[in-house]
């Protein structure tokens, strides 16, 4: 299978691995109607979470908070290929991200955090991977991870 | 347009401002079937957080809270103004809020604060505008504001 | 009414309280379309939070932590059954699952904690119990408790 999305994929240079596993007793998504329901994904590469900490307690920059949203966004996309069977050309509209990003009580720009994982949903949809979001802060995070990222898809 | 909701707006005097842009690049509101999701609002008023803080850290009292709640509330409905194409008549549910409160860890009200805008939903929209809803507190939300709401409402 | 449902909570020795009633003005629950959204649930029995504060500050065990996430599954499935019309039967997938860790910044074990509420709905619905989830931690929860759990439900 060698979609239009597949294509776009690889232009951008994105690989996208398996589905990674839930860290728990749950599944990875839920279609409901035409909308799958995707867990929160954590920055998890070949089942390591790479950084651990929260922004603002000096041990992280906001690029490495970036990166590790920008993980999120593809673990999202490897859930939401799975969903679509394989075939991520059925995906109609990104609908909803919910982000949350690990930090001190004084950071302020999770949205810019977040922003990594909005930009790749335009990036590989176009206009159709623009999406309702919100982007708030929490103390800590699974695993100790910076990001964690739920989202909400529309799917023919 | 002079709709039955524009009328209980000027009852309540509540003046919607022009739906404010997000603060990233995301966009305010995704249709998807009868669905409307609304981003995480903040409580920016002219462009502007009025006040930052925690509820709890002493900078702040639950009547400022209670008032950046209210705006939040006000600016979920601007976009959702925008989401109907300006006619509020057309909603046929408040479904769900999300908020979340800014405070420090001893905080227990956040409740109490995220009351003020399930309050101004029922009294836009009356009984259609009860609605489902969670309220938890963080440690830091964008911009350092105050409270964050986002919803899903059900349209005709 | 005993249906299938009711026999296998019989079974699994859990008894549904009345739904309770929400801390603040909003409802418990909303069905749009075929979907139930049922509002953050907290561990409240009898009216009364049993437990208070944050795992990881001394005061709390990851058991304690484990307890609460199942009282407020239990609260779930009781809103479940009054939106159901008391008729378990009629749901038909256990859409998703929100879940709040009141926590210290130390504490990463968020996932296990809500492993109890999940385990809960695959115990009680069998395969349909299978959901997508987000888990995170935060610094403070309503009236101090150590969990808060929303869901999303799809019913016929």
């Amino acid at each position: 299978m060698s979609g239009k999305i597949d294509q776009r994929l690889k232009e951008l240079g994105i690989t996208l691995p398996d589905a990674p596993a839930p860290a728990a007793n749950y599944i990875p998504y839920v279609i409901s109607g035409n909308l799958v329901f995707i867990s929160g994904q954590v920055p998890m590469v070949d089942g390591k979470i790479e950084k651990t900490g929260a922004i603002g307690d000096g041990t992280m920059t906001q690029d490495d908070a970036e990166g590790e949203a920008r993980k999120c966004a593809i673990n999202l996309l490897s859930q939401l290929k799975a969903a679509t069977g394989g075939d991520l050309d059925r995906v109609t509209r990104v609908v909803k991200l919910g982000g949350f990003v690990a930090c001190t009580a004084d950071f302020k720009a999770q949205p810019q955090v977040i922003n990594m994982a909005s930009n790749m949903m335009v990036d590989v949809f176009g206009d159709i991977g623009r999406h309702a979001r919100f982007a708030v802060g929490t103390n800590a995070l699974p695993l100790g991870c910076l990001v964690e990222i739920e989202g909400i898809f529309e799917i023919a």
